[in-house]
């Protein structure tokens, strides 16, 4: 073996803008909830910021890069379900019309998320949820564990759902929280707004603007792992160049 | 709806205000929440309701004494932490004062709830929690599981955090979910009412009246498992009178 | 035993070769496994069985045959890494040489499984698993749910690994568990009867022969969703033909 | 906040006796299973060791005494089951007789554990588990978040149930394992060595001397956040003598 990690801890104690041992998660920027002409059954307004949803690419663009640049490990959340609705469940019950078919169209990432080719990059991952928390029944954890990950920096839609219940998830497993605001929208001014305290109620320190945690990033030392790969093309600690 | 499938399911086709076999949970109904004249860390003063807490737990009585008449199982949810914190994680980041500690005062049920002897009674349990969620990293399921429930009635505080979030941690594990309004509060009207839409939103059908759910378990059958436990004192099949 | 309740339960009480709302689940039959001329690392030379692997899949095409007629939901088990070992974890200190890359040749279903189309056919599923229990950190049980399973009928290899730690991820859950002797192998004799020992120890009834399953299974009612499915492309309840 | 840890990482890269940041688990020493003249259900007989249970006892009492000394975490795993066995599940299926019933005299620490006063110890805990695996549906892991802990020394019994499923609970979730051998026993010599094989077989560096293991821990700088809880009575960061 052979790390070269930074001293990690789950609980972490700071209240830097960008936690101090963070990874990016990207949550469900899908094509179905940008097209709000159509039928779109994730379709999502996002009246609650001025420039709609695709103001809120634009950040995430930012925080993307800012992401890739400070050697961040970065997870693409994406919620799918089988076309036949064997995972569906419970979501039968719920308010929401039926979305997110594998292999539809609305389940790919949004245009208006213009960054160069997510997923192939190194240190960048999907990761397919068929419930609104990223963590539940999901591979996630075995990522963030790899990394030494102690925050986890949320964004995505809907600040309501999946954003506030992987903030939840990562909460109950002693995870810090950080949503940069502008990286996250809901169909109303008041679903989001209430989406935020709930989040807020968490962790009062997960509430920062995208600006902060991009300053913070520029500052951090990077994740020494995410190096390794970049370097090596696999986490595995004997590879070498 | 309208499943067309064998008696089975995990998922009830059912619009009844109490779901097809259901299970009470009685959430954080501790002292420590009741005790609005202190300075105790849970305390929640209900100005969400007329009458405040303690109207909230005449409603609950009144709808566990329906429970048991009506041979449905209850879970009395606690949350509690040791003594020296060492369960207590990301807790260290909340909005939240130091609170629940094991063995304190604040952790036994509030004197308002006037019932018989809970706990030692047949088909009711204790579950101890460490976070807001009563299913996460407690062995709720097991008793779910041994009762064959598929419908989980969610009472208690506070509305927007471990009611709502027991209410999540039902429907991303695939059981319908009922909250008799009535019989949950928070400390503000707002965030009563914002934890009632992001359960709503969960599962329209969730939210009723404290007077429908009784209503309907006047008319329920009776788990027969309960009706075992009450006859023979074990859930044991080989158990006989 | 002699359960006196309703028709739903978790736990069944049948001493049945197939348990009473079987799925079938079939663990790791991927080329990898089967290519024991080479270096693949999770080549299992089967020695525990009389013809090796290939007499296995013999065996296992016949029991997949026999659940497809029976409207038996079926499960592919699929043990898979990122390229570049992002999940691998924990497995780094295992004893195993590194394997089962995603799109490596060796992740494909192994030829010597000759039955027609999985995944893409009614009612049958691939699961994605980072380490050997299909039940752990995937959405196996979303699927589980859907159709009201209550015995898991695990087959694959190893009998003393994937299959075995399956197997206690369905009995710790409260799943009942079938096990098809010769539907299994492991690299020895010995690791192969340890295995097949552990599983007993779980549950005694779970240890049954294909012939036995097979047979129970030409006697089954099927699984009302399964043909729901078939018949309408979908578990959505609201679909008609 | 303010904790002083030592840098640490999941997957620790050490083959050191006792890991780089080690919890001692110590599971089901409990009297039912010492009472091998009675008819006690979880009686083993441990003809596995010679001088039996009272000798593993002995060499646990020494390696618990080295880890008091070292600052070290022990976690007492404690298997109970709700006197109407609502918790039972599929343990009805298994092959054991019923057992394990709290409050019983079962369940209590076996006598032969000549430790001081368990449990009331500064950085010492009970967790209660319904199964075998002393991480599934249990508040385990919240304790070895908040020590930091990234290798578990698991010891008790049995080699083959207890021991070993959670060894492998551990394994699944990324932590370093090490198994004292002379510290687990079982009723018989091959479940026994079967046991240590399944868990050699998870990670090679797992078995290990009891000497060996009190060898390193006379070395290891211990837990700040034991030491912490020792100097404080909390782990709450912000105490102080």
């Amino acid at each position: 073996m052979g790390f070269q990690r930074a001293p990690v801890c789950m609980i972490p104690d700071t209240t830097d803008p960008a936690g101090s041992d963070p990874a990016l998660l990207v949550v469900d920027m899908q094509c179905g909830a940008f097209n709000a002409d159509s039928d779109a059954p994730m379709a999502c307004t996002a009246t609650s910021v001025d420039g709609g949803l695709d103001r809120v690419a634009e950040y995430t663009n930012d925080l993307v890069e800012a992401a890739r640049n400070a050697d961040v490990p970065i997870i693409w959340g994406k919620e799918q379900h089988r076309p036949d609705l064997a995972d569906y469940g419970a979501e039968f019950l719920c308010s929401e019309p039926i979305h997110a078919l594998e292999n539809s169209e609305g389940v790919s990432l949004a245009s208006a998320m213009d960054v160069d080719d997510p997923v192939s990059r190194p240190a960048e991952y999907e990761v397919t949820k068929r419930r609104y928390d990223l963590f539940f029944r999901t591979d996630l954890e075995y990522i963030l564990e790899t990394y030494d990950i102690d925050t986890v920096i949320v964004t995505g839609i809907m600040t309501n759902i999946c954003v506030h219940y992987t903030a939840h998830g990562a909460h109950q497993r002693d995870y810090a929280v950080r949503v940069p605001e502008e990286c996250t929208a809901a169909p109303t001014e008041y679903l989001h707004e209430a989406g935020l305290k709930f989040i807020e109620y968490l962790q009062p320190d997960s509430l920062q603007s995208v600006a902060d945690v991009i300053g913070s990033l520029e500052t951090y030392e990077g994740n020494a792992i995410v190096r390794h790969v970049k370097e090596t093309g696999t986490v595995d600690p004997s590879a070498r160049r």
